[in-house]
């Protein structure tokens, strides 16, 4: 139990930083430490890359960026003195250049206190640190090693998980679940502060919490947004309630998109709107995330565009406030087919190419984003034109599946209507058929088995590491089977060409997946 | 010493297996263990990965490709005993799955002994596997670990070390440093077997080669081929003589862009042909890798292009033997510009991106690989235009600096010119300004510091990641370094969608570079 018989109160800081942009996390950390002790906080807990963005990979081997790191620790301690912060302890994490065991540069997790003007490495013992300040026996550690070395209780006052805990479907919920159970081994408090935020393909969820000793959860900040929580510890505060799996998903996605315009300077973003559902969301997805007047949707028909698509598309960018022209690209056919023959599929590729280049002549006149609108079935069997409707700096909703893609659209239709809002995504676009329309009357299924087949066989695949005798065994068919692994091997040079985009499964092309792309393998 | 008192022969299998063909890659080393056999070879060695190639990244971890290698190292072990080839042990090794410290999948090097109709695994015992078989008693380790847990002295007959080593500039140097350590820690002769090949990125140099126990080389397989070499343990054998730097980082890139074409089904390629220094060494290389009639390079001339420059592309596709066509790109940026308006350097851009829907059309007609010509100068600051001339499937000289692709262009032609043959690259290719002629009289140097200043300190950044403070005092001009620092940075999202290409530097983007695209991180 901690000194002070009175319930003490600590304030976990989450928020979001940017990565290597020292002086305004500073400034936001001095922030959250003022508000913690105009709050009476007795410990002020901030995530992991709370100091300088995470994940930071191989920036701290460069000197200069250690250096300032190292700098901006003590001046941060520094000035919470000056300002008379001192007293309040302050715990924060970051990746720091260490050297490995075959002596060579590397990358390390490492742990700090700020405290009464100076600040001071944790060094853990046994893989946890333990620091004692304001007569409180603190055991902290990281979250990625929480897993491993579980705090064992040795009259810990507080467990402290220092996270930076990305988002996935039902994420949370699994390190809810892990955080309860490190409290119950711990047999003290634990809380965990994680960070918020978009950094390229990751998205941190927030929902920093404490539990009891008992792994009963006492408190719980929202997610996906900055939060300073002030706990007493040993009483219930407030829990943020559990928002719907399609709510969660969206917001991340909304999120990550924000993000990544905002620390990347630009202010808006361009997009082709086909009056399909790929475009339609992530249409939606940007209007949400940085305004309607933000974006720039350009309708690109062709001869074989549907009258239909052309009205959906439009009616989309009335509906979500987006600014919209449309560009006609017969000229630019005829002009290339005049130049050079294009039979087959080289014509049908030559219209995603010639929107690809209108999108980037947009984005060279206007220096707005281009959003690319692949989602993740299309990616893994190559279902897309490489430099046509792949081009983009962003791919907002690559990390889901196309049944997810109309799932999302859905969610977001009704809960506007919930709203009494007009529902932004044209029912059609919804409801049609999917097609590419790069030549009459074409339809996705004419190359691709359904998505309710192909989605869960993918998932199986790519998520779960499913082979072809597990995958038949499941019960696809083997010829669907064969199809698709073949379709996901040869396509792998494609999808390394494609854009980042927020991660949110265990296993996206961004994250977790390492296979070569010249592969001759083949169980079949 | 061995039990054998007359000098025992070994066989040292230096080969080119393909990732995931299990059938041909077997076939390679039943016939290598046949011509051992018939060589009275005592033990056959072959590299790292010869029966799954390599590397396999998270291959191995589908229970289908790992099932597979297992049951291939039993057929193999079977199937050279039906053959009378049992008594010739037979010693390999590639990445298997393991569990590791976190209880989750993870790979781990595996190595084996095939003897007598079976396979065995080789479990280390302290990082060093140990067999006896032949009546010698053998140490085996993977190269990958060498450095870290040398084989040390106890009454070794023979050191093995099972090689995958991928060239960089210098490497075989290094390495041949290193395993005369190794010999001589060892007290025992050593000897090396290496891979050789193209694997995407990686380009395997061979060069096996026997130590004796004074750590002196007595036997060197030659670099970038296949090789069987005999050797009598004890005696010397032949040492392929060393060849110049640009002999090796030419004959590096060669192979890895034949293996890329022919590994991945390709027999031919696809090229934009602009008169200028890149294109033209891209084009020699595919004519040397390929022969020149499965090379197809396409001028296309804008009106900014210059006479000149039409000649050089028509007479350097004359000189290799290339096809040859020109297209003409004024139409299309006619009706481009018609549809949309597209000033400054939208239209450069423009340009360049007509001319990549040209080639990825061309690919699509006939089914070849498009090269992409970019080097690692114009890479690092962005000196391309993304989805333009960085279209492609692979880079050949994408880890060139500029500076060495004049140097590999004149030693092309050097030794074209010391053979009696007409040199390969027009003269003016190499000695005229480089530009990328977007604009009238345009030439890199509006845009970029001197090559001759860019590229020491590009190298000194990328390689040897010397920071901004360390720049400047190693007498880089302030301007030029933060200019450059910052190309760099903002440049990470187009290197990101970037092909691959071969790596012969310690850090090339491919490899060993790992950076946020979100990065607001500068030192000025």
């Amino acid at each position: 139990m901690a000194a002070d018989t009175s319930a003490p109160r600590i304030a976990l800081g989450q928020f979001n930083p940017a990565v290597g942009d020292f002086t305004q996390n500073k400034e936001k950390i001095i922030d959250l430490a003022r508000r913690a002790e105009a709050n009476r906080a007795e410990l002020l807990a901030l995530p992991y890359g709370a100091l300088t963005g995470h994940p930071l990979f191989d920036l701290p081997l460069f000197a200069d960026f250690a250096g300032k790191t190292r700098q901006t620790i003590k001046d941060l301690a520094h000035e919470l003195g000056s300002l008379g912060l001192g007293g309040l302890p302050v715990i924060l994490g970051h990746s720091a250049p260490t050297v490995n065991r075959a002596n060579t540069a590397d990358v390390a997790e490492s742990l700090y206190l700020i405290h009464d003007g100076s600040a001071t490495e944790i060094l853990p013992t046994d893989g946890i640190g333990t620091v004692k300040c304001a007569g409180w026996n603190i055991g902290v550690l990281p979250q990625t090693t929480m897993t491993e070395r579980f705090i064992t209780g040795n009259g810990l006052d507080l467990a402290l998980v220092v996270g930076a805990v990305p988002f996935e479907r039902n994420g949370p919920q699994r390190t809810a679940a892990a955080l309860t159970q490190a409290a119950q081994v711990a047999g003290a408090p634990l809380a965990f502060v994680n960070l918020v935020g978009g950094q390229d393909d990751f998205v941190f969820a927030g929902g920093s919490s404490l539990f009891d000793a008992n792994g009963k959860l006492t408190a719980r900040a929202p997610l996906f947004v900055e939060d300073l929580s002030l706990i007493d510890v040993g009483q219930m505060a407030q829990i943020a309630p559990e928002e719907p799996q399609e709510a969660q998903v969206y917001r991340a996605l909304t999120l990550a998109l924000a993000d990544y315009v905002a620390k990347n300077g630009f202010r808006s973003v361009v997009f082709g709107l086909s009056g399909g559902i790929d475009s339609a969301l992530v249409a939606v997805l940007a209007a949400d995330a940085l305004g309607g007047s933000q974006t720039l949707g350009i309708g690109m028909p062709s001869p074989y565009s549907s009258q239909h698509s052309r009205q959906d598309a439009a009616d989309l960018a009335r509906r979500i406030g987006a600014n919209y022209q449309e560009v006609p690209i017969k000229p630019a056919m005829s002009a290339f087919t005049d130049m050079m023959e294009m039979p087959g599929v080289a014509e049908e590729n030559l219209q995603a190419r010639i929107r690809g280049v209108l999108l980037m002549a947009a984005s060279n006149v206007s220096g707005n984003l281009v959003l690319a609108p692949g989602n993740k079935s299309e990616l893994a069997v190559g279902y897309s034109t490489i430099y046509g409707d792949a081009v983009g700096g962003f791919g907002p909703i690559k990390d889901l599946y196309k049944t997810e893609v109309w799932a999302l659209a859905r969610w977001r239709n009704s809960e506007a209507a919930d709203r009494g809002e007009v529902p932004p995504i044209p029912e059609s676009s919804i409801t049609k058929p999917p097609s590419a329309e790069l030549r009459p009357d074409q339809v996705d299924q004419d190359s691709l088995p359904e998505y309710a087949v192909l989605d869960p066989l993918l998932r199986a695949h790519l998520e779960e590491r499913a082979d072809r005798t597990e995958l038949i065994a499941a019960g696809f068919p083997a010829e669907t089977v064969d199809w698709v692994l073949r379709q996901v091997r040869i396509s792998e040079w494609k999808r390394h060409q494609y854009a980042i985009g927020p991660t949110v499964t265990a296993r996206s092309f961004d994250r977790n997946r390492r296979v070569p792309i010249t592969n001759r393998w083949r169980n079949s």
